[in-house]
């Protein structure tokens, strides 16, 4: 039996060839025997990590949410109210390959989500984390007198959340609307919305 | 051979049995004898009007975008500037089962359209339509002195084409959050955020 640390290594190798995979070619094309060829294993051997394509699928998603929070842990606990907002959504935007990357994994995930309990669930432990951050730099924006009074918290995380999955897949099938720089732009546009005016700070 | 006009229902009954399967397991569990069985045709015989999966995939995208533009078509006429955009986004938003409905089969094709070039220009042809759309109605919506003067028209179109996309995922994953009642909400604070204060006005 391999020691715990190959174990992890080899599910990462194995993840790897499903993200390159899925980037070259979507999800439902690659099959275990392709998956377990671009990773270098035996197909028998692939079997003892993952035993199915839905279990590679969920371990592809569980990563881009891993990247994206891991970022977000490096830049966050340096902010709080709106910046500490607005970090997090540039975790989240493809502003760069290695989220377009991410948001390509996250897409070929979301359908197969809509029918797999397992999946579903998965997907919902990340967003309900991700409104629960939303919601605290909310909280702090207020008490720091930086939010309009009339914001309404659940609102702004709705219409962040909408936005920010609605990028991942339009980065991928309109990728000239989604430059970093409209990205920014489209970001800062509306916190801005969110924002006590500076001259009555 | 038959006559057009049975071929086109024909074709209509496919696409039919095509959204149901979407609906009931996802695209890529229904496999083409599933359909036809779905649809009451022999195997052969749904060749003759859907040669594969792809073109079928097609078609079912291509009908939940008519559905919409048919919606919109019917009450934009009578509307223009920000009360036609908030017309032309309920039609997109899934405020509704039909509309539920619709964002299932779009969600089913986005994966398949990243990889796909006669996939991805169907998708944008219908997005540069809705896009070209909400550029008009704003503006018709600064001509008539609704809007705030700092509004940029791309930012807008970018947050809103994002929004919409995102909730048709939203409506599917986390449907607590994409009542009518938080969509109307999300909607409408969004569009007070253009709208020039009625005191000024």
């Amino acid at each position: 039996m391999p020691k715990i640390v190959d174990h992890d290594e080899r599910r990462e190798l194995i993840v790897d060839a499903t993200w390159r995979l899925i980037e070259r070619g979507g999800f439902e094309r690659a099959t275990m025997r392709e998956i377990a060829a671009e990773a270098g294993f035996a197909h028998g051997a692939l079997q003892r990590y993952f035993p199915n394509k839905e279990s590679l699928l969920a371990a592809a998603f569980v990563r881009a949410h891993t990247r994206t929070n891991v970022r977000a842990g490096a830049a966050l606990p340096t902010l709080r109210g709106l910046a500490a907002l607005r970090e997090l959504c540039l975790e989240i935007m493809p502003i760069d390959r290695e989220r377009v990357q991410e948001s390509r994994v996250v897409v070929a995930f979301w359908d197969h989500a809509v029918q797999d309990e397992e999946l579903w669930n998965a997907h919902r432990e990340n967003a309900l984390h991700w409104r629960a951050q939303m919601g605290q730099f909310l909280r702090e924006a207020r008490d720091d007198g930086e939010l309009v009074a009339s914001v309404d918290d659940q609102i702004v995380i709705d219409q962040l959340t909408a936005m920010n999955a609605g990028l991942q897949i339009m980065c991928l099938l309109m990728p000239e609307t989604t430059t970093r720089e409209r990205l920014l732009a489209q970001l800062d546009a509306f916190l801005d919305t969110l924002r006590v005016p500076a001259s009555v700070v």
